[in-house]
């Protein structure tokens, strides 16, 4: 028997209409005769809602207790996407993390799935349960509630997928699949029907809401098919797998990051290893550094510009802080006020001029480029965050034609 | 080290300044060199939230999906009362149920408590942690989340306070302690200082909504003192201990519960057996039935009445419906529009003149009594239920003297 695992996100199930229409797309499959388990987030604004409370109380709560609030939040959508398949007559269970057997780090807020014991799973499945399991949590090895970090339901149905040999992972969103840029602000961008994990790789990296780059890599690593669809038109979306014919396109889109931040050491002796240090501090804490510039030294100094998601911005900076005296640098230097915006495409190593028309394009708007950072399928610029809209639009409409 | 477990109910965490408040009581007995547990229920409306939100996709949801959501409620509470003593300075933790060993029945939506594993909960302690616990809840043998019922939070502070071999247990409330009526509608009722276990239970499963019976039932048993105080007032409240000199004071209290319905199946075979077999159908299904009362038989048949919680009404009469043939009766007749008003005092057989009073003054007011039950401790009366409040300040002012 078949075995689909679905994901719905927060948007999918904001409300009874939504927790509806998810519980007719789950027991449409399960009808086809497919088993089925599906991954819930929070519904819409929970989230939100939980952290401002939390903020009424304490304006900078621990996380671990921060995680035990926010995991609350898949627990009441999965519980009532139960109710709404109970009430339409098929078997259902739901399960938190912890019980379909998911184990993590401890790293609350950021944790890493260790472990799945698919042995309840299993059980439910047998009985011809349809199962809901609510993402993005799980338990450490203390047994205390973690959440998996951004992109975390996604994560978490990839995981499930590839532990439970599912079939097929399908992720529903509020999009109908990877588009060539975010269709919400660049009326012309177009779906994809495939696409490989390596450039859906770059593409979450590089800031495209649809998938995160964490689910991505797990389901290259295990050849999981996953296709990115819409809860909401019943369209088919866009397959993510492993592509044996990527030469014909060049350029598969276009995505930009506003989540991003770029710190600056100012004044760095000009001593091998020093980076080395710096860099392996923040990874302890994993913290991730993307785009890293290095100035050319000068009087026997150099300056160390990167960049790091918004949110660990400020922690960067007291790591950075505690050791400035002992590195011999001057001073940091922060701005959140910064957007990435980059271009995606297997086989751009073999097309030397998509980086000119790239900057040509940027150029033609005025648009400052800050850093600049490529690999074999992506380039990205950092630029100022106001101009990131009409950056995207500027490199969209030279690749693919105007789109007004 | 002395150990103090302290409970707070919904009304006491409904919002960031409650909370506040809490946690300063909490980290106040701390500060006094106690270890300190604090049970907590889901804030204010939470519960009522949870049950509109699920009616929406349900009218009649699984017990365990029910059960799985309304546990989201104290993991809210829970974990925004622990950052609130994050705030203050203090070392806390925040444990679900499960977490702090609870290991209960699978009756949904009433589990009883099986067993506690305190193991930790001492570590935590050892650490000199402060405790918050999840009230109401906990898992069954299948790992699948339980909540207690009614009182269940009552019901988790006073195990653990038997478990842990607390002190004390203080269940904090919006009254100041246990009065003689309801003060918010006796203005006259006074507050005990101290009650007996006996004289408490008669009073909680009478429908005083301080205590809930299996709490006290439980703190008999380990004689364990239970303190009831205001979270508000600072003030001593009332403890309820094994009482050595009942005999000065004859009535301590006057009591209504409205949450009752009365059920009568008429024409009843005037055969041996019968009656059992009916009480123990609905025993089966944890259906307690309260007041009974049988009719001398009449050509051959007789009419038994008896009452039970109101939210158990529909399934009683199911239960009853489906056997009506087979005990050969005519019909059910139910009417959940009653209340029952009682009077508790230890010593009350020894004055014969009590129940003449209560009735007299039911009398005085035109209030007609359905049926009546009394015990060693306590007279109870069933009336309409537009008749309770007016019932209830009639008794207190004839043994407690006009209140206005």
């Amino acid at each position: 028997m078949s075995l689909v695992v679905q994901k719905f996100g927060g948007s999918s199930v904001r409300d009874a209409e939504r927790i509806k229409n998810v519980a007719e797309i789950i027991t449409a499959a399960y009808k086809d005769g497919s088993n089925v388990i599906a991954v819930v987030s929070a519904q819409g604004d929970t989230t939100d809602d939980f952290i401002a409370k939390a903020s009424e109380v304490n304006p900078k709560p621990s996380k671990r207790e921060m995680d035990m609030l926010l995991s609350a939040g898949e627990q009441i959508s999965a519980s009532l996407l139960a109710m709404a398949i109970e009430s339409m007559g098929f078997p259902v269970v739901s399960l938190l993390g912890w019980q379909a057997g998911f184990t993590t780090s401890s790293n609350y807020g950021d944790a890493r799935i260790k472990k799945i014991d698919t042995d309840r799973m299993k059980k439910e499945l047998d009985k011809k349960n349809i199962i809901i399991v609510t993402g993005f949590q799980g338990v450490n090895r203390y047994g205390d509630m973690t959440t998996l970090g951004r992109g975390g339901s996604d994560t978490s149905a990839v995981a499930i997928a590839c532990a439970m040999h599912a079939d097929l992972c399908q992720i529903f969103t509020d999009v109908e699949g990877v588009f060539t840029a975010d269709p919400r602000k660049i009326p012309k961008a177009q779906k994809l029907s495939s696409i490989s994990y390596d450039e859906m790789l770059e593409l979450a990296t590089l800031g495209a809401q649809v998938l995160h780059n964490r689910s991505v890599e797990m389901a290259k690593k295990y050849n999981l098919e996953i296709e990115v669809l819409s809860s909401l038109t019943g369209e088919r979306g866009t397959i993510v797998k492993e592509d044996k014919n990527v030469e014909q396109m060049i350029i598969s889109g276009v995505a930009k990051d506003d989540n991003i931040a770029r710190i600056s050491i100012v004044g760095v002796p000009d001593k091998p290893g020093l980076a080395f240090k710096i860099f392996s501090k923040l990874s302890q804490k994993s913290i991730n550094v993307d785009i890293i510039l290095q100035s050319i030294g000068r009087n026997g100094t150099k300056d160390i510009t990167f960049t790091v998601e918004k949110a660990k911005m400020d922690d960067a900076i007291l790591i950075i802080e505690e050791s400035l005296e002992n590195i011999g640098a001057t001073s940091i230097v922060a701005d959140d006020n910064v957007s990435k915006v980059s271009i995606v495409g297997a086989g751009m190593e073999s097309h030397p001029g998509v980086a000119a028309e790239m900057f040509e394009a940027l150029f033609e708007k005025s648009i400052n480029i800050q850093m600049i950072s490529t690999s074999e399928i992506k380039i990205s610029v950092l630029i100022d965050k106001q101009d990131s809209d009409r950056a995207v639009k500027a490199i969209h409409d030279k690749f693919f034609g105007e789109s007004d």
